[in-house]
């Protein structure tokens, strides 16, 4: 009775599902203490304390035929401003309330921009590994995800693939730095080259290409390393953000997509998103969190947490002999599995220690496996020993 | 640079927001109180104390990172459960949480039902007058919308014309009452002989033909009307939900799709649903309103203030001489134009008394005009004497 293509969706979900719902049936055998869940990216950093004083306040204070009403499907206008001088004052850009559109999350934003550039058969290249979401984002409007595997030492672009990937068939590029799932942040000197490659291929193919940039973990940055913006360095550049990761706000849907001027085509991708906002269902994106937002502008979670997890779990794993990637933000870490096929890598992880990891081909990648270590401290230290013991296992 | 499908979308849009900042040039020129915007379905009635009450006390005592953090797709089991039973109180229904999918408003809800639902080329048949954005949700999927002229009399469906629009190609019916743009409630014997004709026309097709009926108005039913609950009547019903008139959150986009047991193909249904929720990029309903609407389950906002509304503009119109459906819920009035080409009446109206009304095309339907009268008492006292006058200059 279900469509054919959401067929495909429903079975190409099942993986995750079904380690969701085994993680349940486990936490339920074996007492939550004795799981240790590494498969999901849910923060797990309370929103900072502003988030609920502006919550408090907004709610208390404004008038809630506003607060909670219809606004332009952009968004509010204050908010939108407020954002831009956010990004002029931190990245030196001039942008105005017009160049932000207020989006249900990273994930809304980036299907807006997906449903208003691309028509049937256009192609998105993306590095794998990937968020494996983008596969369904750009499916959802018959674009075609063409994928260029990472340098397997740097998980930077190859670019000698990335050469032959980008064609007269590429409307866009979806890059994720800080990396889900690698962790990686794209030094300046890859984005210089990135944008040198892609203004080469605009010329060769006489249309633009789009560069989207998603950046939910942009403020998970360790080690004093920076994230560039990219719309310094190319002019059609789009950036989709969101305050899921860096308020702790993943349930409440709120983030926004940065289009700016430089864009070729800006007024009619402007419009157009606007439109697209609408008739896609999201409408507009939350208004009260859009008012929150603004009033949090320059707060943010507290990154040390994560970087503590990270430090703790990337020491132990390279101790016990496994090759990790040293992940420079976000709270992912990316394993090289023991064994060729990394399924069964996970379910050693998961039936001999309660270990639950995500298989690398969710990701477009086999042979690797994704932990997400935005868990507590406790879950990290009570799964060391597990990863220890598989170590050697596999005689690492 | 944007595909061709927004194309068409983006043109299809420009009548009403080219009427939205006509309205907002017109406050600057002439002054706020000197234009009578009746264009926008945006309710003025403020949300409940109840809601204000339940947004302070859900964010000083729940914890953060489960108040503000991901959940299951369809939303969190207590708040589905909450709405279950709800509904199981008023309509004798039988749901618990699995039937409920918390959606990003009721269009954040039909979106999702709908990429379940439809392949590319199949019909969803709707009686016009409709709201504009299904032609919108329709084609989002590569759908295509059938309209079926309701009766010009009363406005409800023209089962002669019924019977020829449903087809072996039809997927699904949408049908929306308290109905925007006529204000028109669908009685039970209307349900009954609507029910009757699907279930004949299943039999004839051999597929499931599924009823998804439109709900936002629900609440908002004068004169002691009362909306069937359609899942008593026809197996393969679908309802979608909102808060956003109920408890004037439409800015929070907040609603919820029922999806019954009895539906042809419910497992595969409710699966599948729960994963478009996901790649449709909506994620998940907005966290912190899951878990007020869910307190705020048996509040309603002062309907009293659309009644007065409706019955000082309906009397003054019929006095005037217009020709106007009396509307049994909903905040829209539907107003016969005086002569042929309802743009010209949309036209006078704005030039010559600043009153701003939407023409009959925008829902499918020429010769007619809607008024949305969720508006402020003065703007209707403001209006009246324009009204008259352009009654008085077409000789009604």
């Amino acid at each position: 009775m279900i469509s054919e293509k959401m067929k495909g969706f429903v079975a190409g979900s099942s993986a995750i599902r079904a380690m969701f719902e085994e993680g349940k049936r486990m936490a339920a055998e074996f007492g939550a203490d004795h799981v240790y869940d590494f498969s999901l990216g849910n923060p797990n950093v309370p929103a900072p304390q502003a988030v609920k004083d502006a919550i408090l306040d907004i709610t208390e204070n404004e008038d809630p035929v506003m607060l909670h009403g219809y606004m332009n499907n952009s968004g509010y206008e204050d908010v939108r401003q407020t954002i831009a001088e956010h990004l002029n004052k931190n990245f030196h850009t001039s942008f105005s309330a017009k160049n932000i559109l207020m989006t249900v999350g990273a994930a809304g934003g980036l299907n807006v921009i997906l449903k208003t550039l691309l028509n049937p058969g256009d192609e998105v290249v993306t590095i794998s590994p990937y968020f494996g979401e983008y596969r369904s984002y750009v499916g959802n409007f018959d674009g075609v995800l063409v994928e260029s595997p990472a340098d397997p030492e740097t998980f930077y672009p190859d670019f000698a693939d990335l050469k032959k990937k980008i064609t007269a068939k590429t409307k866009a590029m979806i890059i994720n730095s800080p990396n889900n799932p690698t962790g990686v942040i794209y030094p300046e000197s890859v984005i210089v080259e990135l944008a040198q490659l892609l203004s080469e291929k605009e010329s060769e193919c006489g249309h633009p290409i789009y560069l989207i940039s998603d950046e939910p973990y942009r403020e998970i940055a360790f080690d004093g390393e920076t994230v560039p913006w990219i719309t310094g360095y190319y002019a059609d550049s789009i950036v989709g953000s969101s305050f899921s990761k860096s308020l702790s706000l993943p349930g409440e849907r709120i983030g926004y997509l940065v289009l700016p001027d430089s864009l070729d085509g800006a007024e009619d991708i402007l419009a157009a998103a606007n439109v697209a906002n609408r008739i896609l269902g999201f409408v507009n994106a939350p208004s009260l969190m859009q008012r929150v937002v603004a009033r949090c502008i320059d707060v943010r979670s507290d990154v040390d947490f994560y970087l503590k997890n990270r430090d703790d779990l990337y020491l132990a794993l390279i101790e016990d002999g496994y090759t990790v990637v040293h992940p420079d933000g976000a709270f992912y870490m990316w394993v090289k599995s023991p064994e060729e096929d990394e399924r069964a890598f996970v379910d050693r992880l998961k039936k001999d220690e309660h270990i639950l990891a995500v298989q690398g081909r969710s990701f477009g990648c086999k042979g690797w496996v994704r932990i997400a270590y935005c868990v507590a401290h406790e879950t990290i230290e009570g799964a060391l020993p597990g990863f220890q013991r598989v170590a050697e296992a596999y005689g690492l």
